[in-house]
């Protein structure tokens, strides 16, 4: 996708991110020489970064020097750029030459800053050392805390806060986690450590462990550590500085990194930075905590405060979702003063990044410190509300708002909810928290493994006291999530909103046996066989299989849709195959339909009866009785769908599929279908044999069946034209447009056309119709010589319609139904940026899109061009599609509304 | 292709016609206005065409009249232009308004020049109505004799030549051939009649026939006609020829000319001539005759006056092969004078044509008659050696020599032949004439339905008594042709040699019973299960299947290879894959190897084994084990290639299929793997399912293995490597290029490409190697997008070869193994003008390739670019190549010399 031009308000760009796309161009870096500065400071002294420089400083490191600029409460440290992580793979996993010596130099201000000494004894500077990307992954890297304490510096800093017990505490949570992170220790054996000390001192929580327990736990880390690692926990602290960096770079491959960003789209990033950044304390006693929040419910969008946070804790025990932390509204009661400061930064924030923002807190005795802020992940309810509120208070425009919603998050929108009317009494079992609005329904799956595998053959709902990173491929799998702790901010909360998935969160009252496979609520037991249905948006859990409703649009739904419509030019067709879906899609919003299938059509009933007997004539004249059958079928389809359409265009597409499709295949199903048709069984088995192909997708289908069998062409053409003169009759208003698919050469084009208008001409002859029929005659361009030659196709048409997904499959040589064993791999290794029957490939099959709209327009000037391929509801390929200058898209009735902010976006953002 | 830009004799352009491509712009046509002058006259009067006329008036019509402007004795007539014919397709089947009057007005100078007047009851002018297409189509057409005869004229005729048995004789025939080809009643009826009057006159030949019979047999004849029409037989004569304009016209869209021309290959042509022209009869009594001669030996191109001719009859006689004729040597015995004049004619026409010509005459009473001139068809042997002689003989010069031999006819020179020293003892059992050569071994067909449906299975030769227009798709089919009648002019004959199809005819002394399914030679019955054996070059017709030998290149071929040598540019390389066929395309001058396929290798004995396992494989290291055993057969088998080719380039194309194509898939074989690999069956049987692919075309194939296991990358490029070091040890010079197939996208390339480097770098280092290895790294070109993004590819690339049959498949969307169900009626509706996977479709896959060559070339001006495609060895595709800039191309080993011959070609006509 090109990268947003020109935005009306400075971080238009930045918040209308489409999540998962990143530019490949660095704009800050471009042309920096490779030896250029690798750190970059934040504090009194400096705030070396700004905001919009997240590519070489990540988010988290821009945001905290911005933060420091405008004043927030912000402990000092410094960040160490991507291309520093980069430059480390490169030289083969070796720390840059001289990074060491930038680090120690910046180590040197915060000490001053901070009045403290890195691996002091007497007062010592401790930091936190964090992964930090462009793009958030939340919970992705590694974060290591407390770093720079030994065995005497954890004595100076007892002495210094006169607190023993937190100093150990920070010394063995060092432990633990440079243990875990740094040298690959299970967290599990350190968790076994403490649960000893626990009991010893019969302590339910960490915190009731007195002072000599933690002390004594310390030791007993470092004797856990020095058992697994076969070396004792390093006591030089520039030792663990550097090893921490070096950890931080590792894990950007780590597989869960590689997996998320591969779930998430996310490409074209060079590597993690890395922030130090002086500790502060939250966990310091009763007058300290720890929270995370946003500015604005990231679930419903309502312009509240919302967040949580635990007193005496470290930051990672919120996220972690392991003590269930208290709601922000809480807070006044323990400290209002912070309270208010709190909201005060949140009006600072909101003003000054004129979007919702996710921040993380620390109070170290009374005394507040940010820690992060970054535009926060919202449902796509929420994101509309929240653009339509910022409209209302004048903090965006109208622009900005159709801007900064990701188009593809509409779908939750559109996702249906549950009845409240048919909801069964008593089906409510327990509720939870709305971490992530939806409706799911499926049976429970206990482990992600089992969410994968399970999740090929049914719907299932991943059942976990809490998630973590390693659960993402389990989660994606899963329709929805259901976690028994955690809060609102829990890793299953953050990680469902990002997807869009319905996750109920915290569910304390579901009582999870992982191995048995069971989970027990209010006394009843459900296995993995028991469907239950879960309410992201009201976090209820259900039994049983609750129906669900359509949704409608409306509030500011609508209003966004209002001005989409008001920007964009691209217009916004469907594709429908039923009066059903017809209706539905023109209720969306779309302005006619660009694809009507036909062949759907023949499956039912009595209809594939008459298909097959078609398929088995041998004779045309056969042939047409068979056909004679199947046209008054036909006929009523199209009144149907031209009586939904009230008078808007629809694009109907011939025959498509080969025949073998609408054959059976089964021995039995055979004798069936030839008992039916009255032939014998072997000659229905013979015409099925005939008609294999060994690669069906480049085989006789398509326009192909239309110059063999003329006679399918004209009882379609006449299905058509008669289901017209009836809509007339009734004075319903019909507009046909017949598509011939599978065009290659531009004369079948043309000798079908002649087919076409001959058979037009013949009903309205016998339906003694004087005027002109306007039926518009064109051609899918799907196969790539019809884009090669399409200023020879065009002059045989009056439309064409880019069949985006076989124009890929033969434009790669990809069999979308087989690619799967290598696609993946693909986009993994970052061969191709993205799936292309997903988005469309502007390299590649763009190319020849926009050949095709050049040779065209060259040969025909009055040639309509529109996308019909399920690259039409897909916003980056809708973007290629207005800056193609395509007239429309067509896409399936659920994304029109996306593919009319999405041209909307386009719009404000190529032609501004 | 491109026209022939410039030659530089008159006639080249004309005689390198490669036999089935026409010009579709015709040259003295354009611009004429639709109404123009409709027919062309020749004559004393004037000579209105000439032989560059052919578009407009036909072949035959051009020769006439040049013929009669060159002083040669043609009878006076008249041409109707093939636009006419369009004329009449296009106005619905209707003479063109204001034809008739145009044709009667030329009937008056016909009139006037034979002193005879047309439907005159004294001294009628007979005319004979003929078809004459730009494209010589031997057959095909319809021809009406004795036009203008009716009840009343016959008299005159009678009178006015003094034979009244001649003239009903006449008379009968024309009743004969109106009805059948005018009125479409059947040959055999009038036959019938005929037999009853031969029967009644103990008659044992046509001649023996007394005049009254004849009376009686017109008269027969004519109730024939009254029964089987349902009218009178038309007195009028201007009817009379009116309807047989029109038969001419109908017979150009008659199944067997539709289907002779789609066998052919012939496109682009609007309709025929008809030719009209004043009667001469060669049946006036014995000091009459007609025949049909070529100026050289059509077979084996020597310089002697070559013919059949018949006394006493008429010129369809001796093209039908109903009776045997004389050759043309024992024609001074019975008319020294004419033979005399013939020899004459012989060397005007082809000082005039500086081509060896097919002509037509007839005797009228001893008065010679030119009937027809032509380029006569000849084998490829015939036209080498035809080329050489007219050099020799300083007819024409070194390029045009070269420009006249249809390349593909060189295949003919590179077919197997008899083995003389293993022909088994009393194996001959006749010999007929050496029609057409060859050696073709089959089981005998006795119908042409016959041979197009066991030739799916089996080779066969049709055996009948003679061949008719109806036979063409049996023909065709079969891989050998014999006749027990006609001579080496009759139709089977002349259609065998034009396709270069091995044909005996004239085997008297083979006895057919084609109802039994049988034939008798020498006492002996062969049955349809016999194998037999026919000789083309020597005539002899043999039992059982007698071994062949392979051609060299010496002589006139060799010659003509040296010659082409000198003018082509573009090289030719072979694709082989064994070392056998690498040393065969040597001795054929290839000059490396373009295509070098690695999958075959892998079909071998242990080898597929090992293969087997490697697939069955579920770790790499397991995998890896497997590819070590099929390490040391890859290395010898290059070690085999790289001596063959002695230091030329061998392009290795790295594994292509998908991997279910070396799996096992019937359940025995299934088991009996599972068994030699120590796996449960069953685990074989699903991977086996695992692999199965909806579109194998589309599917997990080519780099894409690569990309997904690269340890088969990584051993094949070390066998490869191992293979060079090894040669080199041995001082045999070794010069590998590794192919990457299937490449899409250059990231692939790239990614490849590295691996490659660092195995060769790896091998290099273990082997002590310390120069650099020349190993040159490319792609095919044969996914669409390859070539649209050849720019990018082209960076990793240091050649290209275009792999033009998966180009096409993917270009097209047809899959190759598919297609015959559309592809012919595609041909034969003219959609296409050829089935683009036998020659390059310029309009969309050349475009592509033309693509791909700029952008690759602007990216990397290094890159060497070839095609290694089927196309590599097809005449009008090298055209294409070399226009198109490549540097090679490379085909089979046979194709070799093909190539050769056409790049030369290509070279003197675009070039020049």
């Amino acid at each position: 996708m090109a990268p947003p031009a020109k935005t009306s308000k400075r971080h238009a760009a930045k918040t209308t991110k489409k999540a998962p796309t990143v530019k490949k161009t660095r704009p800050n870096v471009g042309g920096r020489p490779r030896d250029a500065k690798m750190v970059y400071y934040f504090g009194k002294t400096k705030a070396e970064a700004t905001s919009d420089m997240k590519q070489l400083v990540g988010g988290k490191g821009a945001n905290l020097s911005e933060m420091t600029s405008i004043g927030l409460p912000v402990p000092p440290g410094f960040t160490i750029t991507t291309e520093t992580c980069a430059k480390y793979y490169e030289g083969g996993k070796r720390l840059p030459h001289g990074l060491m010596n930038e680090v120690h130099q910046n180590m040197s201000l915060v000490a001053k800053e901070m009045g403290r000494e890195f691996g002091s004894k007497d007062n010592p500077l401790l930091v936190s050392v964090r992964s930090g990307a462009a793009v958030s992954m939340p919970g992705m890297m590694d974060t290591i805390l407390n770093l720079g304490l030994n065995d005497e510096a954890v004595e100076g800093l007892a002495n210094v806060t006169g607190n023993r017990r937190f100093a150990y505490d920070a010394y063995r949570r060092l432990i633990n986690m440079f243990g875990d992170v740094v040298m690959g220790v299970g967290h599990e054996v350190f968790e076994k450590a403490f649960d000893k000390i626990k009991i010893k001192y019969e302590a339910k929580t960490d915190n009731d462990v007195p002072e000599h327990g933690i002390v004594e736990l310390a030791e007993a880390y470092k004797t856990v550590y020095r058992k697994a690692v076969g070396d004792e926990f390093p006591q030089n602290p520039s030792k663990q500085l550097e090893l921490a960096i070096e950890a931080v770079f590792k894990s950007w491959n780590a597989d869960r990194a590689i997996s998320y960003r591969r779930l998430s789209g996310i490409t074209g990033l060079t590597g993690t930075a890395v922030n130090i950044q002086a500790m502060v304390y939250g966990n310091m006693g009763d007058d300290s905590g720890t929270g995370v929040a946003f500015t604005r419910n990231p679930s419903t969008g309502e312009n509240k405060f919302y967040g949580e946070f635990l007193i005496n804790a470290q930051g990672e025990d919120v996220v972690a979702g392991i003590r269930t932390p208290q709601p922000v509204e809480e807070m006044p009661k323990w400290n209002a003063k912070v309270h208010d400061q709190l909201l005060k930064i949140k009006g600072t924030l909101e003003a000054h990044y004129t979007e919702m923002q996710d921040i993380e807190f620390t109070i170290e005795r009374n005394k507040l410190f940010m820690l992060q802020t970054r535009t926060g992940k919202r449902t796509g309810a929420a994101a509309v509300r929240i653009a339509c509120d910022m409209v209302r208070e004048k903090l965006i425009s109208e622009e900005d708002a159709l801007l900064r919603i990701p188009a593809a998050d509409l779908i939750q929108l559109l996702l249906p909810s549950f009845d409240e009317k048919s909801k069964p009494k008593n089906s409510v079992l327990t509720r939870g928290l709305p971490a992530s609005p939806g409706a799911a329904v499926g049976k429970p799956a206990f482990t992600a493994e089992e969410a994968v595998e399970r999740s090929h053959n049914e719907a299932v709902i991943l059942v976990r006291k809490e998630t973590s990173p390693e659960d993402v491929d389990g989660m994606h799998s899963a329709v929805g999530i259901l976690t028994s702790t955690g809060g609102m901010t829990s890793h299953a909360a953050v990680v469902a909103r990002g997807w869009g998935k319905c996750c109920v969160a915290g569910a304390g009252e579901v009582h999870i046996d992982a191995k048995k496979g069971t989970f027990t609520v209010g006394g009843k037991t459900f296995k993995r066989t028991d469907t239950i249905s879960i309410d992201g948006s009201t976090g209820e859990v259900m039994s049983g299989a609750i129906p669900t409703v359509e949704p409608k649009l409306s509030g500011d739904f609508a209003k966004i849709m209002r001005w989409a419509d008001k920007y964009r030019t691209l217009l916004v067709r469907t594709n429908a195959d039923t009066p059903e879906d017809s209706r539905r899609a023109r209720e969306f919003g779309a302005q006619g339909i660009g694809l009507c299938r036909t062949e759907h059509m023949f499956f039912e009933g009595e209809r594939i009866l008459a298909m097959r007997e078609m398929i088995l004539a041998e004779t045309k004249e056969a042939r047409e009785a068979a056909l004679d059958k199947l046209l008054p079928f036909q006929r009523d389809d199209f009144i149907g769908i031209f009586t939904a359409m009230k008078g808007l265009p629809v694009t109907i597409r011939l025959l498509d599929p080969p025949l073998h499709e609408f054959l059976p295949h089964e021995p039995a199903t055979i004798k069936e279908v030839a008992k039916v048709l009255g032939v014998p069984a072997k000659k229905v088995e013979q015409r099925v044999a005939q008609l294999h192909e060994l690669n069906p997708m480049l085989g006789h289908r398509g326009c192909r069946l239309a110059v063999t069998y003329p006679e399918i062409l004209v009882m379609q053409v006449r299905a058509i034209v008669e289901a017209m003169i009836n809509c007339q009759h009734n004075k319903i208003k019909a507009m046909p447009e017949i598509m011939i698919p599978l065009v290659g050469v531009a004369k079948e084009l043309g000798m079908l056309r002649k087919l076409v208008e001959q058979t037009i001409h013949d009903v309205r002859a016998e339906n003694d119709i004087k005027s002109a029929l306007n039926i518009k005659i064109g051609t899918m361009i799907e196969v790539p010589r019809a884009a090669i030659t399409a200023d020879q196709v065009a002059e045989h048409a009056d439309f064409f319609s880019f069949g985006t997904n076989d124009l890929t499959q033969m434009t790669f040589g990809y069999s979308r139904d087989d690619s799967a064993t290598f696609l993946p791999e693909y986009v993994g290794q970052e061969i191709l940026p993205a799936d292309p029957f997903q988005q469309l490939d502007e390299g590649g099959v763009g190319e020849l899109v926009k050949m095709a709209i050049e040779k065209g327009r060259d040969a025909n000037d009055l040639l309509k061009i529109g996308v019909c391929g399920e690259h039409g509801g897909d916003p980056s390929s809708v973007h290629f599609c207005h800056a193609a200058g395509l007239d429309y898209v067509s896409c399936s009735p659920f994304r029109v509304p996306i593919a009319r902010l999405a041209a909307a976006q386009a719009a404000l953002m190529h032609d501004r």
